[in-house]
């Protein structure tokens, strides 16, 4: 029987195993994690909106009537192209069929220290680190006495004006001035500062300059500060220097840009700047028809020449493709002769979307364009539709009615904190 | 105004606030967490059954509506019963009136080195980390090639038969037995040992014997090994030391008692062996009037000579009796003369009561018996009734009713893991 291996459940390695269903073949899953996670709404973790379980499905349970799949919680070592083996943490995997499904991870173009003071939000436990710092600098605020550090507690920095940078923005300033009103005796919350910076001219950079121009101004009306054509230049802990000017900020998340692991620099491939794979028009990686790119770590121009965008559709349907190609040729002969001829991967373009605020999103689609509420309730059902499991489906939904209904968030809770970290308290008695 | 400091927001402390409402006071409530924990659903956290912001509270958003409320999350350093001043961890805040409601932490009966191995369940962060310990001792155990350690780390022991160990072990027992089953390959989640041991004769001690023993002969049903009138004689890095046995186990659980946090031991006042404080019949300390204390860390004989027992329904009744008396004294002439005659605490015993696992309870109350089925509806509808908060009512509901059907899970994520203690992998493709 051949064996394939999928390193990465994410979009794309998910639904490639996924769709592999009934082939021949035994199927090793590799993931770091224990969960596949539903990424796009990971920004409401981090704003405290949803629970960390409620976006993310153990991995296991999606395969469990799957004998021939085995799910591995690991880590990748390294992976030997030529003998065709992924050695992991402590095993080596043989192959007939590789998928490299990595995804990509936050990446601070060259600027590596910037990291530990603009943390990005890619996992669960990024989310939650999120949560976290931005509670706790309400609470150290609200017992603060120095006005200065008051402003910087309650400042909020976010770097990176794609649809990720945009719905933390929206998502924070909601927090502060609905959510958070009147909880604090000592600090307006509304007074919290929200910074969303982005190097391009404008916002969502993918969409057309009226949704940018719509998502600039609905974002301000919101009292978030949009600084658009503004790089920064540099980092350090809990400041952000722009040009001309200096942020101090209790938080600063990183929401700007990604790069690949590096291991696909070790492969002794072709990578292009951020370390993505390039591949054939097949997915497959040159000279190595037995190896495949998928999702976020592949570099693919289509076979209508189109750059295909680091979005899940375009992961679930690069997946999809690779498993379609596999099938065939588990089906096919063993000799070369026998091989089906491949087909190219043609990018469906379904349109892209991100939502602002309360019943506020923008979203371009065949050509058409919408925004405002109408946008935010096709985004709230595609969002809802792509969730994996039925159960998570309910509890985000009760959670959203919810929320908008009452102006809450029923996961405003800060765990993990350690003792240090915790805040000084003031006293309105002090004698 | 009179200045009512009230150190911590558990049932009694959060109980004895929400009762003080419009009376004439400024009130500090001090926590070290954010949030109001509903304890009694703690182990179903622990054991991937509900998210943790779904059992917990932002304790600002209970007294948005309170302007005379200051919440303060922050830690008590010590109290000055002479001064009438709490010091916190950089402040001091004076009080004519204080509510002790510090609660209780997992005890260990001497034996402090035990902790590190055998961790307790009160917080939330205590709940996450079992979670994350069980669910990856069993992806350790599904890559791992040693049959002795493949057992070890399949062997969950848990220390305590009370409500809490029972709640446990059931829930774990449906874990490993149900939950898991289909979702591994290599190990069959039906083979790992859940061990309950309780140095008490019996299980639910609280309760009558034939609940005691209709508890054991049902958790010996869902596969549970259950060691009664076993002391543990001593616990190290996976392994517990029982009387002529010993348990070598990958998650070792302590849920065999409590003692109070030691600043009840600085205060000058007699407490008992536990470290809690000794309480007249109004729950005032011995010499101190104007120095309540309620819930868990009060010792308390009621007016009817009842010990009161450490029950969220006490607490609550607790937090109520002091909340009338302050009422009563806010509202009278300042000279003692014109003092109101103090009522006498007199707990009102709504009974007790534990789940075991699916559809399967005990409840005992006025002097009935229930048990099974009903016992488990009663449960489910106490539990839904305290839980605070709408949103978590529903959440909650939704996921036990989900759970009930499909036998799953919601929460079953691992978060958190340090790298180094990720799961080796194996490969059935190993060459």
């Amino acid at each position: 029987m051949k064996k394939i291996v999928i390193l990465g459940a994410g979009f794309a390695g998910l639904e490639c195993c996924k769709a592999l269903r009934g082939a021949p073949a035994a199927i090793a899953l590799v993931d770091r994690q224990n969960h596949h996670l539903f990424q796009p709404l990971l920004y409401q973790v981090a704003s405290a909106g949803l629970a960390a379980p409620e976006i993310a499905h153990p991995i296991r349970s999606v395969f469990a009537g799957r004998e021939e799949v085995s799910v591995l919680m690991d880590e990748v070592g390294s992976v030997d192209l030529a003998a065709r083996a992924v050695v992991t943490r402590s095993r080596r995997l043989d192959y007939d069929y590789l998928v490299l499904a990595l995804g990509v991870k936050t990446g601070y173009f060259g600027h590596a220290d910037w990291e530990a003071h603009a943390g990005g939000l890619k996992t669960l436990d990024d989310a939650t680190r999120i949560r976290r710092e931005v509670l706790l600098a309400f609470e150290k605020a609200e017992v603060c006495d120095d006005p200065a550090e008051k402003a910087r507690l309650m400042t909020i920095v976010i770097v990176g004006g794609g649809p990720t940078g945009v719905e933390l923005a929206g998502a924070f300033a909601e927090l502060a001035r609905h959510v958070l009103r009147r909880d604090f005796r000592r600090i307006d919350t509304r007074q919290a500062r929200i910074v969303l910076v982005e190097a391009a001219p404008r916002l969502l950079s993918m969409m057309d300059e009226e949704l940018s121009a719509y998502t600039k101004r609905k974002l301000e009306s919101m009292g978030v500060t949009v600084r658009t054509g503004c790089a920064v230049r540099d980092v350090r802990g809990g400041v952000v220097e722009l040009p001309g000017e200096t942020l101090e900020a209790g938080n600063i998340v990183w929401a700007a840009g990604v790069e690949a692991v590096p291991l696909t620099r070790t492969l002794g491939v072709e990578t292009d700047a951020a370390g993505r794979l390039m591949v054939e028009k097949d997915l497959s990686l040159p000279g190595h028809p037995e190896v495949f790119a998928v999702g976020d770590v592949a570099h693919c121009v289509d076979a209508a020449g189109t750059r295909v965008p680091g979005l899940c559709p375009a992961a679930i349907q690069m997946g999809r493709h690779v498993a379609g190609i596999l099938r065939a040729e588990l089906a096919a002969p063993e000799e070369p002769a026998g091989r089906p001829e491949r087909a190219g991967f043609r990018y469906f373009d379904k349109g892209s979307m991100a939502t602002i605020g309360r019943s506020a999103a923008v979203a371009a689609s065949a050509g058409l364009r919408f925004r405002g509420f109408v946008a935010w309730l096709m985004w709230l059902f595609v969002h809802l539709l792509f969730l994996v499991g039925f159960r998570n489906k309910l509890a985000v939904l009760l959670q959203w009615f919810y929320a908008y209904l009452r102006y809450r968030r029923g996961a405003r809770i800060i765990t993990g904190v350690a003792p240090e970290s915790r805040p000084a308290t003031f006293s309105r008695f002090a004698g």
